[in-house]
């Protein structure tokens, strides 16, 4: 009895997020391993690969917090109020999260909670599915004279909508990427197309980095069909712009059209 | 002499591209860890912390090769050269690059020349300082009603120049990360003034994730100073937005500006 009170007064909470990367188990980080090996509790999402949870203690708790934080079974309240009363009654606790916490993952609130409870917070970041995904397809970010920049958009809001972002970035020259936009993919193209980039180069990847990974490229005029032929659902991510043309598989695409051309359409 | 024309037969060239990530040596994912220590040869650039040099073996080949690639006294061109000889005389070659191979790195350069010389390529992709660096401050790329996007922009590019995309950007709601900036700094803020936003929020982070990191935070009209002042320099990032204001030292400046308007200013 007396031993489980001076367990009880010992306890030390801490809440580190850590980013777990895009999906392949070693993109975590040397410093994610070493937080998770001291987690009393790991709170992880549904994107997170759950080989991950080895790292952990084999005492360590581990919790399902849903298929992403924007997931009605879990809010992000529950989530929050979960990470707090664990932090309290177990001591330090891993928020295991998909990609890096700061990218659409809604690490901020997570951590704004921990403060106003005075809980001491870190952050491990983590590959971004954003750029390591589309990086893994030799696709990258900025080249040459193709792209100097690169945005990154939310095809899903707060309010469930693209982000109004979308619509300047699609007149801008920069790489765009498209998180959560797979399933509004026929809008997403219409604000290109609005913009006269019917043949922009397009790619889309499902499962990024996992062994379920799936490629389609193609150009704005063309994705929705291919990913309605190819069965792409989400996760997925959209990568709008030229660089997209210095994938492999374009090839394909511009000898398609130089065929036509030749063809005399 | 017959075993070392063995040894010559039997080598199977390769080059992974490896992200060592924003400097802390144990923001390199496992993945990194994995190709390091396969490696034959390691050539690395000057912002990549040497201590990551001892995952690779004893008898490995560790090669400088600059500052960055585009520092005059290595050229891409030398790097190329150096990375294919090696690869066809040793074999495997790790090109271990700060952040992540793809943002501003010329990653797809060298991924471009080895596939010329039917050299096998790997991407380990890392976690970029961009993101990174912000998010270890406990600054989000989005946050809430704050950002919705971000978009990340070279301040140097080909030409040595801003790249135009920051003037499309700053008229933008998007989170701005410009990388190799800092030498510019009077030049970006005047085109943020150019837009008006005077007032928007900036941070400047000076060799993010390593033990010399340097943080500043104000606003527009006043980064120049405080650059100045706090003697940041290369390398270094700028953060241009709202999700700013989170940062604890943001606190103080809205406290400062709360007392010139009690005051009357």
């Amino acid at each position: 009895m007396i031993l489980s009170q001076t367990e009880r007064t010992t306890i030390e909470p801490k809440i580190t997020l850590v980013g777990a990367g895009p999906g392949d188990p070693d993109l975590l980080t040397l410093k994610g391993v070493k937080a998770l090996k001291t987690a009393d509790v790991v709170l992880y999402d549904a994107l997170v690969n759950e080989a991950l949870l080895n790292y952990a203690p084999a005492n360590a708790i581990k919790v399902y917090v849903g298929k992403r934080s924007d997931d009605e079974s879990f809010s992000q309240d529950l989530v929050n109020k979960l990470m707090i009363d664990y932090a309290l009654n177990y001591g330090h606790v891993v928020r295991l999260k998909s990609g890096d916490p700061f990218v659409f993952a809604r690490g901020y609130e997570e951590i704004d909670v921990a403060e106003s409870y005075s809980i001491p917070t870190e952050i491990v970041p983590g590959v971004s599915s954003a750029l390591g995904v589309p990086g893994l397809q030799k696709i990258p970010m900025v080249y040459s004279t193709l792209s100097e920049s690169f945005w990154v958009v939310t095809g899903t809001n707060a309010k469930g909508a693209i982000s109004p972002d979308l619509y300047v970035a699609a007149k801008s020259n920069a790489t765009i990427v498209v998180l959560m936009g797979i399933e509004k993919i026929k809008e997403i193209a219409a604000i290109f197309k609005a913009e006269g980039k019917t043949e922009l180069p397009v790619a889309v990847i499902e499962n990024g980095s996992s062994t379920q990974e799936n490629v389609v490229v193609g150009i704005v005029d063309t994705i929705e069909e291919l990913i309605e032929e190819k069965q792409i659902s989400s996760p997925a991510l959209l990568i709008f712009g030229q660089v997209v043309s210095l994938h492999p598989q374009f090839n394909v695409i511009k000898d398609f059209y130089a065929t036509l051309v030749e063809e005399g359409y």
